[in-house]
């Protein structure tokens, strides 16, 4: 057969992730852990209804759905109620890099894997992919509880963290960090927040004015375009997940803000299912096929899945046991940046089998969270229903 | 410089599109032309601000827009308005295929080419690109003029016509084209039309009645991006142009329809840019460097030019003189479909410079034409409004 067009594997996708996101919304599961498994079903591992060879363009397409995505949790963010959780956002972002680094490292030493190889994977495992949490929280109208605050708080943190461990790891795995290396990204990355969170809306304040000039017919809606490509990629430029400058233009967004969520939702609802869709469909189920990688599959997902729970309740300490459980929950799904530093670390030597086990755990941690975290997102929400009251 | 990132790029295309957009509305040119200018300023061959090598990448978001384009004008054109208008449109749309095509042999003949180079040039020189004439006419509001009816129309055909001739050039080249699979593919695509036009909205009445069954939430949008997505994909599988399909899907789709034209407008301002920057940026300045090649480009394009303008004005004959040329002139872009026969003949053995006079053909007709038709639309719709009142 010919090439396939991406159109086709593009409504392919979308009418499956809508079949089985309205399936899953029917039986009060959230809609994305159907559309996640939509991916699953269609991808190449299982019924093998896309094109193939197109993985790269189906990406970019999932890269726009996750960005519009990110962007929309942090317009319906308060940029000072997430100042008011602060100090617990930096401990859980914290114990949630140092936990699961910790415990990966242990874990792969004891199982006699060599230094390279242990660093990659357990840097892998660190970071928090925001994007199925924030998902489930607005699917549950959860964006402006407590515990969403934190979780979203500590992402931030805990991207920021992993990709200094990445850093910190490729240059131990090939003998060539500098200290001047380090030290200029950690300044790159602190000057980048400062100026987007301090100067940000002053700036877009200003660009508003301008756009008001007569003549030039204004669009709030234009601005946010602008605003969410132009961080998203400048934090790729500097080394940061693109999902957090997306989710930084939100989060800094003011000027007209109800006007451009309403804009922005039909984008929402056209592009963001393709996200969890394409992820869903990098998952090979026949990877658990070999009894030795599957364990150590299991077991680097076990650890994955404890050390995130362990931080986020840990680091939560002195908010209420079923938040600080939510928080755990909600930092579960890993995502993108251990995919990036899986595939690093296969650039530079990392074993074959050991990018399957990262990959894996990913996905599993993708799709199983959602279960486990809708009814806590819903009980949470009620909690928050019930302070306010 | 290592890979650079396809947001930075999307960035810098959409922040190009919109100052040069801008500009040019200041100086009451159409956006559109400002829109395509950034991407030959910001392209490969002027500033050279995009990644590179990611082209397919580049494109899938391109096609992602001109299919919102199609679909939205589809919706804006009524397919009873259409229906009256099926003499002109057939006529023009054959007159504007014949012409070019036989016009192009003579030249490449009477220049000393050789057989299979001159059918591919000529069969290059045959569609329209309707996606640069549907702006025109949304950026003036005249989606509903007479002369805009035409050329949607006509644009269909012509359209037809030159898959068809693609084939039988495809078959004469490598000279293996079957005359059953010559009607295969005329029954397919005549199927495909009385399918989508005469039982496609009786088929969305249906779907519309199925999501309205309770428990699940009713989306117009959803419908229509489904719709949309799903023609696109089978007009592509059955060898038609994916814009054809979304045209259609825009043509037939009356479920709730200006929730659904409210909905798509944020959608259509975000991707709609990104097809005119990147069509755009794929214009090599230089290759006007060569006399030779400049002289071939000139005359080809002259002829694309003339020929087209030639069969609108013919074709639209019994219309006003003002409808008739601007019929004319708005089947002049060429587009994607030329240079997909260009890329074809090029995998046959077609000169590479040859392929450059294609692409040149066809970025100069798309660039050159919208401020000629700005004009003659704005006074087509002052005449339709004169005839209404």
């Amino acid at each position: 057969m010919e090439q396939q067009s991406v159109l086709l594997d593009l409504f392919v996708l979308f009418a499956a992730a809508k079949i089985f996101g309205e399936l899953f919304q029917a039986i009060r599961q959230p809609a994305v852990v159907g559309e996640l498994l939509a991916g699953v079903v269609v991808g190449p591992h299982v019924l093998g209804l896309l094109g193939g060879g197109e993985q790269d363009v189906l990406e970019v397409v999932a890269e726009l759905g996750v960005i519009i995505l990110l962007f929309t949790v942090g317009l319906e963010t308060s940029l000072d109620d997430l100042r008011r959780v602060g100090r617990p956002a930096l401990l859980v972002g914290l114990l949630g890099v140092a936990l699961p680094f910790a415990a990966g490292m242990g874990l792969m030493i004891v199982l006699g894997y060599e230094r390279a190889d242990s660093l990659f994977v357990s840097a892998a495992i660190v970071a928090t992919s925001v994007g199925v949490t924030a998902r489930v929280l607005r699917d549950l109208g959860a964006v402006n509880t407590t515990a969403a605050r934190v979780v979203l708080g500590a992402a931030v943190v805990d991207d920021i963290l992993a990709i200094m461990l990445l850093a910190v790891v490729s240059g131990l795995a090939v003998g060539d960090l500098s200290t001047v290396e380090l030290v200029v990204l950690i300044v790159e990355v602190l000057l980048f927040l400062g100026i987007v969170l301090f100067l940000g809306p002053k700036a877009i304040r200003r660009l508003s004015s301008i756009v008001r000039v007569p003549g030039i017919p204004e669009s709030p809606f234009l601005v946010a375009v602008l605003l969410t490509l132009g961080l998203a990629a400048a934090s790729e430029v500097i080394g940061l997940a693109a999902i957090i400058g997306a989710f930084l233009a939100g989060l800094i967004f003011e000027f007209r803000k109800e006007e451009v969520a309403t804009q922005i939702e039909p984008v929402y609802e056209f592009l963001v299912p393709f996200f969890f869709a394409i992820t869903g469909s990098q998952l090979d189920p026949t990877v658990f096929g070999d009894v030795g990688i599957l364990g150590l599959a299991a077991m680097v997902t076990a650890i994955a899945v404890v050390t995130k729970v362990l931080g986020g309740y840990a680091g939560s300490v002195g908010l209420e046991r079923g938040t600080r459980l939510t928080v755990g929950v909600g930092m579960v799904p890993r995502g993108e940046v251990g995919l990036i530093v899986a595939s690093l670390g296969l650039g530079l030597g990392l074993d074959a089998e050991l990018f399957g086990v990262v990959v894996a755990m990913t996905v599993v941690t993708t799709i199983a969270t959602p279960p486990v975290l809708g009814p806590l997102v819903a009980a949470e929400r009620r909690r928050t229903e019930r302070t306010e009251r």
